[in-house]
């Protein structure tokens, strides 16, 4: 069983892959902790905890978090910031209460008793940012960090940058720096994961209310999705990726490789750069992950949603 | 009476501006916290127990912060970090024992308690910036941040950064941006004030430890001092005048102005560009201070020692 | 026909390239340019006059350029500078003699003689940058820009940034921004355009020194190239293709894009921002060719060796 | 005797200037070489010329230059550019015919005539980084390079950033790094030389149309001068400062310094950074005059205007 925090802003990838991380059979998932991130960080924070809620009886500790990035302004996803994510607010989904501690305050709390522990962050960076600076001991203990975060291609909100990371460039670049081992996963790879007609058929054949909030996050994830010029040519899955690999690293192919995040001002602000050849002379500093095996991806995430439907069945 | 927080990396001067900051009559000193500067962060929270040791009985918390910046890599000062500071570290002076809390933590805590109080910064802005970012409630509470850093002229430390700016030049932005009422003392105008033989006399005329470990920290700063092109003739008094100017807003004349930190990087990483005519189109975010009346700002340390010296004769 | 000026640095892809433009029916070659590159700009000026010679009696003016960037220091390429590029130095082969006008001022010439003609730049773009500043009236008469330079993807010197435009990326901006109609030719194209082995039969089958030149230079590239992680895996044809789509259009599919170049200082310095979606908010500034038909391309550029091959046997 | 070529942009400080290097006993003016700035580059074409006529029966040919900048948008000034400068356009006053060279053309032509000679520049630098990467044997003959440009201090446009080198940073930037012998006149220096009415008075009382012209621009120079905080209390004399000072290096202090233009994007694009103290670890480029004798500067123009006015008596 691998101990594992989520650090997300839900957002509806976001609240699959909480589903799935407390399905999992092999996650101990401690906490779900938040910010701010395409919703204002009262939005995630609440979503978040509807997500638990529908997952009920599995169950676990919802905490709000940074509200917004360290350093720039807060972007503002376009429409998204008012009316997507769970959109609308379900008056028929009941909301688990929050956590007394801040998401910050909690991961240091669950890495004193927990040392070793994973952290899959699927939204921006900051709340790990700030745990490294305010409590570097406790961040010292974290066994691994997997990110759903930038791109060595195109950009997903500029040409050049992927919006997590846009988020909180800054705090992006103390996390990729910070020394502690780090898987990330980048668009290029997780926007090669479908979500198609098989996968939400798939979900929605499961019984219970988490696979049915699973499928019909994944069904609205489809309506919000428009190709373009060298991007996936069907609806990405993208953070449940980041909980799969976390579980079972061989449904994906990683290479090791020095990323650096651009926090100059500029067109390129937010880019990750991905240097596998070791170009920059630097060494080394995480596992990118260049290929999944969808079809592995897709049975891993239904699985897991079973596994969690069998926990509500009881 | 101001109810004052004084964030520091003593540092010779920084001793200087704690033992007014504990006589000044107009000031009610709450807490020290540190952070790494010209020292590492274990050296500067014990030269601060160190010469708050001297005060006694005046006394007040000393707390250990932030071990290194938000973003960059620790500066180390050359030679300094070893040898300066309190140099020789003094087997004759006693230190009060550690504050518990963290510094952050501690300035959330007077903050709850002590709305309104003035936090002067006479090093890098680490810990204020994690203030901001953790417990932003709190830091909305802070009526007045008086900071000695940056510069409208030569830099201190780069040609063109000031050496508090540049060690944590993420760390300023935040704090220079945050909205916060603010008053900048630039080396430009703390420079102008001097450690001349009149003021060291007139403090080592002074009764008592406190006045003696002053005396000794000022002599000490004439003879790491080398004039340059361009910069004060004088070895400049530095920190204590942030201390003074807070409590004695007449021994110095301000005017309004945009102060922006460079954080792009290149040569000008750490500026700070000070903007007294619009030109950014920005408001202003502070009061810059431009000129210090050298005769009222050397009389009123002399004064607050006089008064800290009578508290230690009771 | 269209009226061509191949401005490049051979290089053994340019100098292909070169003869590629002397054979196809499409193009009336006027000039070859060249400027400092892969090699110092007397190297360069040097094989370009080989490759010419070669091609007898086809022939052109070749004149020698810019020795190095506008604002950067040139960039040495490992090895190369020293050895490779027609390398070794043939003592068996003869050049034309030298152009007696500098390749910014044949530029100016030609195009105050044949308005609207094409120029193929396959190496840094120092010389059209100059040209546009300093002949703005004669540079308002290119017709068309196709450049080799720049990437979407991955970096071929840096992680982020691809050879020819990290050479000059000032020249670069100012090219990609002069309002002239330009083809991106970046290297994530180019580089899917492999030297195979049926490709280097079929010129070797080619009779005539030219082809034979030819030949032994694909031979060559194919002995520098060693695959990395998702880079080609067999060697990539580029220079020649940016020729050969200037003739014929038909054997690439092109999409229009903004694309800027990063001169910021930083990991990014010399990237190519390819916008395909108006992110930036600014009007597409140039076709960004996004897949070349393999087999044309394959034939077209053996097309254009046998007709050089049938001009040289008369 | 001093070779001389004066490269502007007039603007009526730069008349001055022109004034003075046409009168000056030291100087042998080659020609006037002009660029945008202050205005666009017709207008300060045809404001040399005008100034030129003025001084007849000296004379000297007057060119047009380039008409923008090297990489950035061409700045407009507010209301200067339409009003200013010469300003109203005079009907009464004549002008000399423009030159048929190009300013870069005639650059390079003079310095293969008169190696050795020196440049005063008191506009942008497009032309001299334009002649320095097209014609680099030429740009190696300059014995010095004196440029009215830059600031320690404060900016004169941005905060940050002096007007000519804003108007072009990267043709500052290739100047400044190009290993010429350069002498920096900043506006810190030559802000603090006033145009005072003994100033305009002693010209005033010098007969003739020339001097007349200079009393003339003098005084508009005072009209458009408003003093702010931490600047020169009185309307600066600037650009003749610049040829004064080639012309009798004794009128001021100077300094060796390394200075480089920051090109970044940012807030302090188009700064130069006055390092005095090698802290760039860099070895020095140009002498920076940190001071003038105003007296001797004053008595130095007006001596240059009256042997121009003998001259116009003959």
């Amino acid at each position: 069983m691998i101990d594992l925090i989520h650090d997300c802003d839900p957002g509806n990838d976001d609240a699959v892959a909480i589903l799935a991380a407390l399905g999992h059979e092999n996650l101990n998932l401690l906490a779900v902790t938040t910010g701010a991130g395409h919703l204002a960080a009262d939005r995630t924070a609440r979503n978040a905890a509807i997500t638990v809620a529908a997952a009920f009886p599995a169950s676990v500790p919802v905490s709000a978090g940074s509200p917004g990035p360290l350093l720039r302004e807060r972007l503002i996803a376009r429409l998204l910031d008012m009316e997507s994510g769970l959109d609308p607010e379900r008056p028929d989904l009941a909301a688990v209460p929050l956590d007394a501690m801040h998401s910050v305050d909690r991961l240091a709390h669950e890495l004193r008793r927990h040392p070793g522990l994973t952290v899959v962050a699927t939204g921006p960076l900051t709340n790990l940012a700030l745990l490294i600076r305010r409590y570097p001991d406790e961040a010292a203990r974290i066994g691994r960090i997997v990110t759903l975060s930038g791109a060595w291609g195109l950009g997903t909100k500029t040409a050049s940058a992927e919006w997590n990371i846009l988020c909180d460039p800054e705090a992006a670049a103390i996390v990729y720096g910070a020394g502690i081992p780090l898987t990330m996963v980048p668009v290029d790879a997780s926007g090669l994961v479908p979500i198609d007609e098989a996968l939400i058929s798939a979900v929605a054949e499961i019984k219970g209310p988490a696979a049915a909030l699973a499928a019909e996050l994944l069904r609205s994830l489809t309506r919000t999705f428009f190709p373009g010029v060298l991007t996936p040519s069907e609806p990405p899955l993208h953070d449940p990726c980041a909980i799969l690999v976390a579980a079972e690293p061989g449904i994906a192919r990683s290479v090791p490789a020095r990323v650096e995040v651009d926090t100059a001002p500029g067109i390129n602000y937010g880019r990750t750069v991905v240097d596998f050849a070791a170009r920059t002379g630097k060494p080394n500093n995480c596992d990118v992950v260049v290929e999944f095996d969808v079809a592995k991806t897709h049975a891993c995430l239904i699985e897991a949603l079973r596994r969690l439907a069998r926990l509500q069945e009881k």
